[in-house]
């Protein structure tokens, strides 16, 4: 064994066993994943330190565990027995910033906020945005295809790759894609490693395509509806009317309530602002999440480029305030200033980590065609009773992608219940022609549903895009395909 | 061969040798390719029928040659010496349209602007604009993974696919991808077949998004260059002042001079209106194209959303008036009109019809950083100098991809001199970082250079992922992958 991590230390800076810090890279945050120790964490440095670690351990016949910031959900990065866990988090170099062509050439271990605050000043935008954005890294969303709560207007990040580096199985490096606007030379070889989740390769820089920075002025409408069937009205109904929102977000009433909580005992103010008189649970939470009878208060949130005069009934706010009461909104308000839209989509931004502050929470992750939305929202509603559960929901509505998340309840079989209604919610997505995860990845809690879902005939054209880009079956064995 | 062919006619409408039209399936308008008569053309009126024709190809190992409108010029639809042509053109019906979530469910023999013409009425838009759009049909335009003018704004025929039903080499029939605005379910399989040029699979169904039609107002605005530097000072000082054009179109002298002759012949106005004084070229072409010496003129051509007030200096018309301005433009002009704008670009459309009209001419499509096609225009130039030839060029100069066209010189060497100029612009693109072909497709004529630029393990990968999907390998053999 000595000798073995004696080869390994001769490759790249690496953390054994018993070394600080060494158990903060086993796992990601997902729930129910169970990691063994692996052989070593490799932290490489260069696109050379991370090839000859993938070569020596394909002639070793050992596990590559590629990693980026750990932030995902899904047990995409959750450490095996014996493995090389892989962490590009020293590689996170800004490396170019050509403004003319607006793209940026960056290292894996950026964290996406840190490319965002360097190029705002420049007038330049880089649009994915992931609620874990301050935390996660560029090659950890580009190895999930990360969307977040603008690309309903913008696109998820596979939109903005140009040309990637990759470190493929057998240590080989390879450049997919030239830098240009329009290529269809070959296959999209580019496309098939974003979202392939560490299984095909380890990106190990990346081109991405910038936009000029939004100054558009944005209006911010906030709807409150009194249950789930106007919702999914009025998301129909923006749609129907043309209008073209930059995000469309959905907050249901136990989302309301644990944001509302947390801001109590934290510095910024609360979604609802005051506690909502007619939510059905107190401040203190005494009445516990989620009781039905009582007026139940959820919340969709448009974000709207103006178009001009305000008063104007073509106004596309004011269309957006028209067909929200339209579907049957209790209250329709504007924000007032751009500071109170900030906070407002901050406090969106909020919701797993406020209600995961109470407790531990799952989050689901799935998709459905954006008609289907009122029924899926419907479909949780039935889920949590069936299982007995508070089940929150909140999400991209304009992308038809909700996080429906589950408080783990306690008790010895509390587990076991949230993973059936975690399960049972990708049955109900997959019913109503969605997919089992439209941004998290699919990881080791995914794997399953996603076999079943494809079929036999998907999932052997995975396998064997999988065995040419990996032969020796080494990149993040078990995760995604099962 | 009579029992063969009655199996074929069992499984769907076919035509056979020596019947009337058949001969039209043999190629596309590709020069340089030499098809040989396939067993049959099969011309299916369902996915089933694609299906049952593919399987049978399968099973007795004949080659399959996909066919859409024949519109290419690539040599992707040439056919080979027993190989059975699957055209799709009678699978040409709109399935479905569905305003609310702006998507659009076709069949593959649809042809563009078809699309188009059905959709605009309700609002809506299918951005996709190759040149051939009034014959070209959606199933090669995704074979192709089709670009046009206005992809600098709103991207390529890939961005649009949100959906395919695909009968893969076996005769299977896939759905990839479900109906969602995201889906991180596994490999990103349709954006393989996007552009795949029917060697992984026949397009039987496309769902396709749609965007809300532009209706902003656009100001076109026109810079004339007297030479090339300054028209890539020009393109590059448009991105650098944070310009956002919908559309930024080059045209050369030579094919200014075309389409003024081609125009005078026909009843639409020329390009450039009355011919240009300064033109090298009279109308009557009698002193040939190209020559030296005379001021040349080329066009730069901005189609720009417009902000107000108009006279604003930070109206996004008048900073592309001074980009052009302070890049050297000899003059530069605004459309008075919409109507004026509308001809600007349909001209810009007729440059390829117009100089292929005075004698057989190939059209080049490379693809380089746009930073680079300052550089590529001389390289261009130097191209025709070095083997005696006139290169006519224009394109898409926002997105680096520009067609230098080759009038084929008359002569027992026409034709080798010609396409040593092909290949010598091709390397020039690569020299420069750049792709051999932008949108037009590989075809027979450019998987050579493919092969080169791409390299040995990218090659392999993709032979690797063509076998996955099509094992018999009967799917458009020789194309693509040399």
């Amino acid at each position: 064994m000595t000798s073995t991590l004696d080869q390994l230390r001769r490759l790249s800076p690496i953390l054994e066993p018993g070394q600080a810090g060494f158990e903060a890279y086993l796992n990601d945050r997902s729930v129910w994943t169970e990691p063994a120790a692996p052989l070593a964490v490799a932290l490489p440095e260069s696109t050379a330190q991370v090839s000859a670690v993938v070569a020596w351990c394909a002639e070793h016949g050992l596990p590559v565990i590629p990693r980026g910031a750990g932030s995902g959900v899904s047990g995409g990065a959750t450490a095996r027995a014996g493995s090389v866990v892989v962490s590009v988090e020293r590689m996170d170099q800004i490396l170019e910033i050509d403004q003319a062509k607006r793209q940026v050439r960056v290292q894996p271990g950026l964290i996406n906020a840190d490319l965002r605050r360097v190029v705002e000043p420049m007038g330049l935008f880089y649009p994915p945005d992931p609620a874990s954005l301050a935390e996660s890294s560029i090659g950890g969303n580009i190895a999930t295809n990360a969307g977040g709560l603008f690309c309903l207007k913008y696109g998820v990040t596979r939109d903005y790759v140009i040309s990637l580096e990759v470190v493929i199985g057998t240590g080989e490096v390879l450049r997919l894609r030239r830098e240009v606007s329009k290529d269809v030379m070959g296959y999209d070889l580019a496309s098939l490693v974003v979202g392939s989740e560490g299984t095909l390769g380890i990106v190990t820089e990346a081109t991405l395509r910038l936009i000029p920075l939004p100054s558009d002025p944005v209006a911010t409408v906030m709807g409150r509806f009194d249950a789930m069937e106007p919702v999914g009205r009025a998301i129909e109904g923006l749609f129907q009317a043309g209008l073209d929102p930059i995000a469309l977000e959905f907050v249901d009433p136990i989302f309301m309530d644990a944001v509302a909580r947390y801001n109590q005992t934290a510095p910024t103010a609360a979604l609802d602002g005051p506690a909502d008189p007619d939510s059905s649970v107190g401040p203190d939470g005494s009445d516990g999440p989620g009781r039905a009878g009582a007026v139940r208060t959820s919340v969709l949130i448009a974000q709207i480029a103006m178009t001009w005069p305000l008063d104007d009934p073509a106004n596309q706010g004011r269309k957006t305030e028209t067909v929200f009461r339209q579907a049957g909104a209790r209250t329709v308000e504007w924000s007032a200033s751009e500071a109170e839209a900030d906070r407002l989509m901050a406090d969106r931004r909020l919701c797993f980590t406020a209600l995961s502050a109470e407790g531990p929470t799952v989050s689901e992750d799935v998709s459905v065609p954006r008609t289907e939305l009122g029924r899926l929202l419907v479909a949780i509603e039935r889920v949590a009773d069936r299982h007995g559960l508070v089940i929150g929901t909140m999400g991209h509505a304009g992308d038809g992608n909700l996080h429906p998340c589950i408080p783990i309840p306690p008790g010895p079989d509390g587990d076991a219940r949230a993973q059936a209604a975690f399960e049972d919610i990708m049955r109900q997505a997959i019913l109503l022609g969605g997919s089992v995860t439209g941004e998290h990845g699919v990881g080791l809690l995914k794997a399953e549903a996603m076999r079943q879902a494809l079929g036999p005939t998907q999932m052997a054209l995975h396998r064997a895009i999988k065995a040419a880009f990996d032969p020796a079956g080494i990149l993040n064995p078990g995760k995604m395909l099962a």
